[in-house]
């Protein structure tokens, strides 16, 4: 029979996360102060994260060794599993080998577990009793708070309004692991003041959250702050995923073709694909695809350029592809691919084309993420259901080309805590927002008169 | 470093269900004919089940072969990981070793796969096309869906009216895999039209499910019926859990003094617990402890004698431990743990004085499973708390006798869609119901006249 799913033993958790500014083509931009455009030390960072993360997020090493003791904590549920999709190469009837790496089966339910663990470990070396965070979906605050109850860390989770109140499952969540939660726009920061007084019934958005967490941190001698995305630090963190995978291709005595992650700020798709992009650098034939919903087409129609990781204009300028610093997505499913923005990093690769950016409607998703349950068992989180949805295209692409092909993709989490959006999708309620040339203009004005990229 | 988890490789799926009857003491009671009184014979269950099902039930075997096409599905999940709970080991400052097995891996996040894919796939080779079930919280239902749709059978699933009105993320998981959901009592049998009839505002029970589920499969003739616990086969089929684990304990260097499960119909205990019973019987000193609700404390403070399996008194009686098939549990959040009646075999075993049984009332259980998922991660199932509960009593008893214990607990699944439940424990809103002498009484009322065990 042939084998369906790759494990490797604890001490195979990888011993380094792998940096991939080491095989960039150029060196990466630096991130600008806001008010002077200057380019911004480590120093400037220090009340927001602990050195060493900072030393992470400017490290050009290559490789960056792992502690044991999150080593030893990632034991909990890594390595994680490389699947082979037998069951969707069967449904499709396609000579392609299709594979994945499954990231739901952590606490969380998720692949942000590896970085939290990181991040709150780190902080917890530091002497930090206190982080603030926010979160769009959950999944992010949902990992966090797992990581902040395994080092004694109070979690304070900003949670993006229209989220707090529709998913309260996920506020449990986090809560049963100790986390605070409040709904974003809060009365408990200045940046969430200033947003409800112009308008009381915010829905708020991960730009406002943001700006909250920030301010809370930056505010409080007792607290830092910690991203669950975007950032040089947070994407390291996540490259487990794809040396892993590489050994269990090794296993399978399989190399992909192409590899396939959904991206939001970037983080499971750095994930998967990083660790790739070394095989690039080195001369190796790979197509390495990033699928984006079509209503927050940050890669695929964003402008590339200087702009705020948050709404309120509150942090550094990142050089990275963004529909603008106000740009209120659609109120799609996939809540962890509602960013104005996108990592540096990625973006720069996807500006270097070495990164094929798709993207993708909701419904066309969905149908996907069904069509894989029900041939693979796992429900795939909506984000998840991106990446299916370009893997789907590429089998289609291989079948017109008449060569099969080897695909990897990141299943980055399940969707246990998004059945309602499953249900809507198959009553037919789902609205797909493609994004309108107008919404485009206008973050083309929100943008102006930031520093350009030469 | 101490390892956290111990895996096995695909080829390491066992190749055989143990059947504990084997291994039984005496050899178990037959099912009677609700009319006559007379044990049933296979050929009665027939309208009811496949061939290939009613012979493991009525089955002495010791090992019965598992086909490859079942192994290579459940190859989707398993072998599952058997976890050191080093976590909760270091929050409880225990010498005692503890390990558990996790079965909230599974598609459906819980055990039940185990046997719905065996269940699926042997009605699948005798040409079913049909299922009908029911389901109480859900895990049940979700677990047949999913398997039926490996397999292109419809399933229709009658689900207890209070957990459809207030568990919709379980509704919409079934659907996700196209299996079809009624609110049970329904109209779309006689059973649930004549409880309609009396009480149109009928919140359902899994008695009344299963009567509506049996009249279902009896009554048409593509249809077949499939239960999720109490019976032989059922049970016989999570045996795989128990194998791995010895296995897994073997390379761990432990075996346990004692091991636990949670109890509702008794599946998922007989599961990690029946292989165990083989050595036992070979002479093993070890003890097994079966946890149930103080609100539906079927094994404790139940009556051992024949009862029906349902409400409406459609089903064969069975020899087992009953508060009487009219029994109403009160709404403890451990749907999957809310039955009258219990595994025969399950039963004849704590009669026989080799299974231990104990009650929780549901706070002291919500507690333990939010110190377990503050210690090891994982959010459990409110059934699996009851387990959790018994293993700190456990722990609690190895301190007072100055001697550690190796603790095993099967952890059947995981909590994400029970987290409403976790969020009124936090908030104080949980009520525990132990259950009153007259209740008793009144189930006493019930089963006299029932066939009495000699």
């Amino acid at each position: 029979m042939t084998q369906r799913r790759y494990l490797l033993s604890e001490s195979e958790i990888p011993s380094h996360w792998y940096n991939v500014v080491a095989d960039l083509p150029s060196p990466p931009l630096p991130p600008l102060h806001p008010g002077t455009h200057e380019p911004i030390g480590p120093e400037m960072l220090e009340p927001l994260f602990p050195m060493a993360l900072i030393m992470q997020e400017v490290s050009a090493d290559r490789f960056i060794a792992i502690p044991d003791p999150i080593r030893e904590v990632l034991a909990m549920w890594r390595p994680t599993p490389l699947h082979r999709a037998l069951g969707l190469e069967a449904a499709l009837g396609t000579d392609c080998k299709i594979f994945y790496k499954y990231e739901g089966g952590s606490p969380a339910g998720s692949h942000k577990p590896n970085t939290a663990v990181a991040q709150a470990w780190y902080n917890a070396q530091e002497g930090v009793k206190r982080i603030a965070t926010e979160t769009g979906a959950g999944q992010w605050g949902s990992a966090l708070s797992f990581a902040g109850s395994l080092y004694g860390i109070d979690v304070k989770v900003y949670m993006v309004r229209v989220s707090y109140d529709g998913k309260p499952a996920r506020r449990s969540m986090m809560e049963a692991w100790g986390g605070s939660v409040v709904a974003s726009p809060s009365i408990d920061t200045n940046a969430g003041r200033a947003i409800l007084e112009k308008d009381p019934h915010s829905t708020g958005s991960l730009g406002i959250a943001i700006s909250e967490a920030v301010e809370d941190a930056a505010t409080r001698d007792d607290t830092k702050y910690a991203l669950g995305s975007v950032l040089n630090h947070v994407l390291l963190h996540q490259t487990v995923i794809g040396q892993e995978a590489k050994k269990q291709l090794d296993m399978a005595g399989a190399y992909p073709d192409v590899v396939v992650g959904c991206v939001g700020g970037g983080s499971n798709f750095a994930g998967i694909a990083f660790p790739f992009i070394a095989d690039v650098a080195a001369g190796k034939k790979l197509r390495i695809v990033a699928a984006e919903p079509a209503s927050c087409p940050t890669l695929t129609r964003g402008h590339y350029g200087y702009d705020f990781g948050d709404t309120a204009g509150m942090t550094p300028l990142l050089p990275m592809h963004t529909l603008g610093h106000t740009f209120m997505p659609a109120p799609i499913h996939a809540g962890g691919l509602r960013y104005h923005g996108m990592s540096p990093l990625v973006s720069q690769l996807v500006h270097a084309g070495i990164v094929e950016p798709v993207a993708y409607l909701q419904n066309e998703c969905f149908a996907a993420g069904v069509q894989f349950a029900r041939a693979e068992g796992i429900i795939p989180a909506p984000e998840a259901t991106h990446a299916i949805r370009a893997v789907l295209a590429e089998v289609e692409a291989a079948r017109e080309a008449g060569e099969p092909r080897t695909i990897l993709f990141n299943l980055c989490g399940h969707g246990h805590l998004e059945l309602g959006a499953y249900a809507q999708y198959l009553a037919g309620d789902l609205v797909d927002h493609e994004l309108e040339q107008s919404a485009l203009d206008a973050a083309a004005d929100v943008i102006k008169g930031m520093p350009a990229i030469a």
